[in-house]
């Protein structure tokens, strides 16, 4: 006997933005690496008032064990957000309350994965989506993405000629990495599509409120007549990270199990956490907060694209995202972003290299951007040093 | 193709606990069953000054991001007071923070188990430590206990006739459902069979602190001399459950597995409650605290006990706790506790059935009792309604 680790943990290995993110917190360098909402944006004094209420309200109600399934009047005030917003139409009794959805991803493997079957996502897609599954050792197929987001024929081809297909993971609004988001007739086809094969899928929208210019687009699974859309969303990007306050929203087959798997998994999230942030919600106009995060961010969006286009070399191509946290650039092949980042760590900037968004990797030529956690001018300080490092690369 | 769920779902049932508890939760009930702490005890108003002191001086950081490992302060509060209690030697880079203690269950089986592989348990064994590991599709094998733990000779059986072992769990002080307490000698001897067989074992110790009478044993970890114990516990029952709040002690080699599991299973725990309990530490005297809960909770074991001695029939056999929540009867084989149970709440009066505290099964005549979370005058009324119960089931 002795001590051996599970199959698992062979493939979980150190997050690369984490080993960047420890050489990066110098003051001296500037980090487009991270994905960290601005924190002086975060209502602090708002949230101290309400944190106060709870516990002068609640007492120790706020402090005990709670249900799994979360704070019924958080799930009611979720279940009416995200219908207002993105057409979810779901009742508080599909809302999970998730310890950050963060948490929602990995239940998803654990719900939906045997060892060997298959996840789609897009290419590229989320790091820490794809960490959370590897856990449940699938493999990925990557489906192809142009600027409107997975082609759709790639996908039923892909759809058609794969075994064990159980989930598709997708960001349809301000991609993590890309920044792209998907049109609205996209949307309609890929829900048609998921329906005629009946294959869950993971909708997950972080960023979705953060738009910039244009209209929100349904969600797809405001297109979903089946029930197969599991709506994935959190408060860390409209109201503050530190907390861990996420959902699910799911229809009650999948809900009921999501449930089980949490009881497992934490019992239940914060009941004071839940509280507060329901509380806020009550107390406070979380439309004119959010207004508040738009308006910044999109100034820093317009900072860090307009100097790419000036500084960079003109074969760079970067996206141009409508709202969100993240732009995304895409160098002449030859380019090797990991070399260019140890380049650039010299220089005092620094980002992530797209390969690890690739999760069958092969991709070296990419690098992702955050333009939602400094001002214009550190953004404009930070590209023009990233520009002079891609120009010297050769 | 179309919706299939993974093997691991099939294995997961809805908690026998959280559906009587359902049942229970109208005021007329007195409910045994549960495993609250007592909420009158809760430091409400401490809580809300550390909470404002929080946001006060660390303001946006309380609320962004942060390490996976958790907040430095408070893992070094953490490591000096299972030193102190427990001798638990460990430094604050041994200590991971986790989302309450059933996270760090979880990601024991994530770390250890495959699909066949053994868990080693007392028999009986923590309820929700068992849907914890089943999500990882292992077997359980029990070990035969006494009024001390695990018989020693009889884990040393089993060690040398099965094989892959990879993971032995026991809560040694009170534990979880009996109330039993391991002497220092079956830990010392634990210590060196498992040193022996070179078997990881998660120690969970989440009431230790609420010994109300004779002095607290060292902890089995303080026997560990090759780091294969991981010390396991929380702030639920010193401090409150509602904040999710528990930790990880483990040597380096299990602890970096820790940290990337915890990254793909939900970032960190909330920067904002981790902050807060360490205010907490920091500006009162949380001995002082442990003593009142401990106070409380003697004398409601106190009034159970007698009333049992008293109501029960003779051949009613029950543990002495002597600290924890809980106590455990075991009545002549015959009775059927579930049948019991059903019969109870015509009568108002609730407990677990213990059958679910063997992982196989096949042991109906035993029940545990909570005392921590009602005055010792409904303790006596409900044992007097059990009694009668008990006395009328034949």
């Amino acid at each position: 006997m002795g001590v051996s680790f599970a199959k698992r943990v062979e493939l979980l290995k150190a997050s690369e933005i984490r080993e960047i993110l420890k050489i990066t917190t110098r003051p001296e360098v500037i980090s487009f690496a991270g994905g960290l909402p601005a924190p002086e944006l975060f209502p602090v004094e708002e949230l101290k008032h309400a944190a106060i209420q709870v516990l002068e309200e609640a007492g120790s109600q706020a402090l005990q064990y709670s249900t799994t399934e979360g704070y019924e009047p958080l799930r009611k005030q979720i279940s009416q957000r995200i219908d207002a917003k993105f057409a979810v139409k779901v009742g508080a009794e599909n809302i999970l309350v998730t310890s950050g959805s963060q948490q929602a991803l990995d239940f998803a493997g654990k719900l939906f994965l045997d060892a060997g079957d298959v996840v789609l996502c897009e290419s590229p897609t989320y790091l820490a989506a794809i960490s959370a599954f590897r856990a449940y050792e699938p493999r990925f197929v990557e489906v192809p993405t142009d600027d409107g987001g997975m082609v759709i024929e790639e996908l039923a081809k892909i759809l058609r000629s794969t075994e064990r297909v159980k989930l598709i993971y997708v960001v349809p609004d301000f991609q993590n990495p890309t920044g792209r988001t998907w049109p609205e007739e996209r949307r309609r086809q890929f829900a048609a599509l998921i329906q005629e094969f009946k294959i869950p899928v993971i909708e997950d929208n972080p960023y979705g409120e953060l738009r910039f210019e244009g209209r929100i687009p349904p969600s797809i699974k405001s297109f979903d007549t089946t029930g197969l859309v599991i709506y994935v969303s959190t408060f860390s990007k409209i109201f503050c990270p530190g907390m861990r306050v996420g959902w699910i929203a799911a229809a009650a087959n999948f809900f009921e199990k999501f449930v089980l798997i949490k009881q497992g998994a934490d019992l239940h999230t914060s009941s004071k956490s839940q509280r507060e942030i329901a509380k806020y919600l009550e107390l406070y106009d979380v439309d004119a907060h959010v207004r508040k995060i738009v308006e910044a961010y999109r100034r820093r969006r317009d900072a860090m694209l307009a100097s790419m286009d000036e500084l960079f070399p003109p074969e760079a191509r970067h996206t141009y995202p409508q709202g969100g946290l993240f732009t995304w650039v895409e160098l002449p092949a030859g380019y090797n972003t990991v070399e260019l980042l140890r380049k650039c760590i010299e220089r005092n900037v620094a980002f992530v290299p797209g390969g690890s968004f690739f999760p069958n990797g092969g991709v070296a030529n990419t690098l992702r951007l955050n333009f939602s956690n400094m001002p214009e001018e550190r953004i404009r300080e930070g590209i023009g040093r990233l520009a002079q490092v891609i120009k010297e690369y050769k």
